[in-house]
């Protein structure tokens, strides 16, 4: 017998051999004084001590609409960045921290793939360093203290009718999507319509990716509106009095945390957005502290180029005050069937057909990018089952397009299996690029909608629900219509109904609601029937967990 | 000018210069590779990595009924050990973790008082090492995983009006006590009446302080009932299958954490339910851990010795299979005071009437451990307006009624103000003491909780409400009934009336419900209105807390 049974990620992680996070901490020129150790793989970062003028270049990793094949995009940040190291650059990769929403619902596990893991992967995917936690924490103290503050007199005569503020669970419970709180007689509270988010949709978790300092976290947080009086001015958390609180639950949390891929690449994990319910990209305080420490940072943004990367280049990049150097668009051949129209069954079978059929889905996200002014190159993630005809095929259309391609196998040979893409990187950083964001933050919410939907996804345009249309009166009425938009809508699909694979054409986009996060400083657009708390599938993937009586994890993927 | 301004106990907390985690680890005989670090002066411990044969005796601190006027428990309980290390002895406290529930509300803190404190007092209040976010988690990942199975077809066929299963937060709020989950139509869940506990109160949290090892831990996960079928028949976490990913996402929470006193004594603090409406101890596990490294433990029980103490000694000392060596019983004559019909307002003047008539309260708590076959101590803790003829009446009383009673004064001078206090301790684990609890758990419910009632409460005895006799008709149906009792009470009273003070006398206790809980292994009592989810006062505390711009907390009492 010659072959090998496959290991599982979970094996590969439990198998590597980890450096102390302090030689990590060591090898970034991160001073021990700065390091808060969690465990031995694990610490928190105080920014404060870290010197430096940010001038890393960012490497963005985006992909193609994801499809149930997978496309591997934290696998292949974390490999480019292995391959950057193993080409003697000083790099630093930069991801989101791993909701337990999805770990225990479908996915288990959110830290890339075989040999190109950030590790201790079963702590990241579990608790972490209790970021998440503290912030669902901030969250519900708040919602606890307006219930409160309304039971307890209402001095501010919040109408519990208008109150936009919701709780959060960090776990996928479509239960408390719609409920009503307050029950039981007038010793419990006054009963309103009230209902969960997951933590990642937190305008908490959008605050804490995008402020750049403690002060400027506290600001924002006072910020927030929570709801309406009944009068209909908005209250805010600085009417309630308890941004310091709320900052006081967060300022540990605040420090981005450093970790380590399996092959020693510094990794600063911090912060977790979904990017269809919310703007899907890690901290700026993680993204800028890895500025400061290295010469090129690589980190990604969720789900395709219409959802992560657009919301990084329109909503993070302007209010973290940098550019993307170079974008890499991530996909597999196995997806692009999928979007040419095989089903998950077929995917073995070599079908070239298919696959000339699902690329105007890259083609799509290329354009995209091309749009913010920057010139992408494609990682094309390899499977086993790619034929070779159908390997020519995407080589070819690369080719005839102008393109840059990429073969990658970091799955399989870690950093190895990613030095041409890392070299094909490398020159792109050092070519000019003309970054500009889509729209200027002064223009209407329509025309930003509009830009959104017609240069990035390719559609005719967008209609407003009565209700939206009355949000929007709102928000300009307010004057708080000078801000960027967050569009949540469906990862499967470039229009807003998840079934329409590959490049839809002529589709409009239905925005259902525009919620003002004056803390975040963006407006989110509720497009088709996204939802802001996930459900649990038929078979969660909490069934297949379980411990060893030695502490051993299994079950996570 | 001679005064000095009073310092709070977290400027006293900031100003204590802590030693290295890894020294105290040292200095407590705790090998260094059992040791994970969080941040320089928190570690979680390995315990299977510590040898010992759990010989330490062990000291629980408990008190007379709390007012508002406070009493100083864990003040006492830090002092206590701190004076012992003063007198040589090896020892290490075990206290409980608090939960943000108090914190945010009216407390401010939970981690003793001026010069006995445990540090680092701010990260101890606040998210600590993440275990009571992590039995957040597990509670609610299994109320999900509930409602899904439901969802999805409901293949046990469980009742939605039958379920027991609560979701928890660690939050006071009381909006959640009482709430419709599932609004919204087909796609939204089942819709069925729901409530939130504070995690506290979690079955879950009692699991973990009860749990003598992972692999226990586990079988008590699964052992949970969380509702009934349509035929009426329990239906069980094992039935779900979703123990294994419980125990995951409890798996490092469940080893204990070390700190230190603010004089360096090693302190484990872990696990943390109240005792009004749970079983109120630090967990088993920590308790066992300090008595393999040292030769004396001294730990608290949650309120008054009604409530912490008889659960301790009647729940937790039975499950852990060992029994208290020495108890004390922490007043004040202010709280006595209180108890003999002063106002809050009134304390700082003499009276010395009032004080007579508050003595009784103390009086049962001490008869109550007396029942226990112990004699108890009771630690009078200094206040600066006590009144030289307080003193004098009360020490005479002590010495009439042959009550040993030593004065304290660890809040102004740490360890050395408990030294008195510490001595008699000594003396009295020298002496062999007769213990037993109050009732075996082979007599019928309401045995067991008229035991406690009469023996403990000093009342007549326990009226059920129909409801409560529907469910023990049940339990005994079941063959469930074999378990000790873990009474929800409020801690104001002996009696289930918060408004009766002092020692109340000719009252009967009615328990509204009687609710099986076989993974902790007791049957939970509600007497009265206790509610297992707190509500914020009028003015939280957290309207006062605030962050500076270089991170130092403020506000934490």
């Amino acid at each position: 017998m010659t072959t090998t049974k496959k290991l599982t990620d979970l094996q590969i992680a439990s198998q590597a051999e980890m450096k102390l996070i302090t030689e990590i901490a060591e090898s970034a020129q991160i001073p021990l004084d700065a390091i808060e150790q969690y465990g031995r793989y694990k610490a928190k970062i105080d920014t404060t001590k870290i010197s430096g003028s940010a001038l890393g270049k960012v490497v963005l990793v985006t992909a193609t609409s994801p499809t149930p094949a997978g496309e591997g995009k934290s696998t292949i940040t974390v490999g480019l960045s292995d391959a950057l190291k193993q080409l003697d650059q000083k790099v630093i990769v930069a991801l989101r921290e791993p909701s337990l929403g999805p770990v225990m619902g479908v996915k288990g596990g959110a830290t890339g793939g075989g040999y190109s893991q950030v590790v201790p992967m079963e702590e990241i995917n579990l608790h972490f360093t209790g970021d998440l936690h503290a912030i669902t924490s901030a969250n519900n103290a708040l919602a606890a203290l307006i219930d409160n503050h309304i039971h307890q007199g209402n001095e501010l005569q919040i109408d519990p009718r208008r109150i936009i503020w919701k709780r959060v669970l960090d776990i996928n419970d479509r239960s408390l999507r719609n409920i009503v709180v307050g029950l039981g007689g007038p010793m419990q509270g006054v009963p309103r319509e009230d209902g969960f988010d997951i933590t990642v949709a937190s305008e908490i978790m959008a605050i804490f990716c995008l402020a750049t300092s403690l002060e400027n976290l506290k600001e924002r947080l006072a910020n927030i509106v929570i709801g309406y009086t009944y009068m209909k001015e908005p209250v805010f958390v600085r009417d309630l009095k308890v941004e310091g609180a709320l900052t006081l639950l967060l300022k540990d949390a605040f420090k981005p945390n450093l970790v380590q891929t399996i092959e020693g690449t510094p990794a600063l994990i911090h912060g977790g957005p979904f990017a269809n319910i919310a703007h899907g990209c890690n901290s700026i305080i993680a993204t800028q502290t890895a500025r400061n420490l290295a010469d090129i940072v690589v980190t990604e943004a969720g789900f395709g180029a219409d959802l992560g990367a657009e919301k990084f280049m329109n909503i993070k990049a302007r209010q973290g005050g940098f550019a993307p150097d170079a974008v890499v668009v991530v996909t597999t051949i196995r997806a692009l069937k999928m979007h040419g129209g095989v089903t998950k069954t077929n995917l073995s079978e070599e079908n070239v057909e298919a696959l000339i059929n699902g690329i105007p889905n890259l083609e799509k996200h290329i354009q995209t990018i091309r749009e913010f002014g920057i010139e992408p190159v494609v990682a094309l993630n390899r499977f086993v089952t790619d034929s070779e005809a159908e390997l020519i095929t995407i080589l070819n259309w690369a080719h005839a397009n102008n393109v840059r391609i990429s073969r990658t196998n970091v799955w399989e040979e870690g950093g190895k299996g990613g030095l041409e893409l890392a070299q094909q990187v490398l020159e792109i950083l050092e070519e000019p690029q003309n970054f500009a964001p889509l729209y200027k933050t002064t223009d209407s919410i329509e025309e930003k909608i509009n830009a959104v939907v017609q240069r990035v996804y390719g559609g005719e345009g967008v209609q407003f629900t009565d209700q939206a249309k009355k949000q929007m009166a709102q928000i300009e009425q307010f004057d708080w219509d000078d801000l960027p938009i967050c569009m949540a809508k469906t990862q499967y699909s470039l229009s807003d109904n998840p079934k329409q694979l590959g490049r839809p054409q002529g589709f409009t986009i239905i925005v259902r609601e525009v919620i003002p996060k004056l803390g975040a400083g963006f407006l989110v657009c509720l497009t088709g029937d996204i939802m802001t708390m996930p459900g649990l599938p038929k078979e969660p993937a909490a069934l297949r967990m379980d411990v060893t009586e030695d502490g051993q994890a299994l079950g996570l993927f």
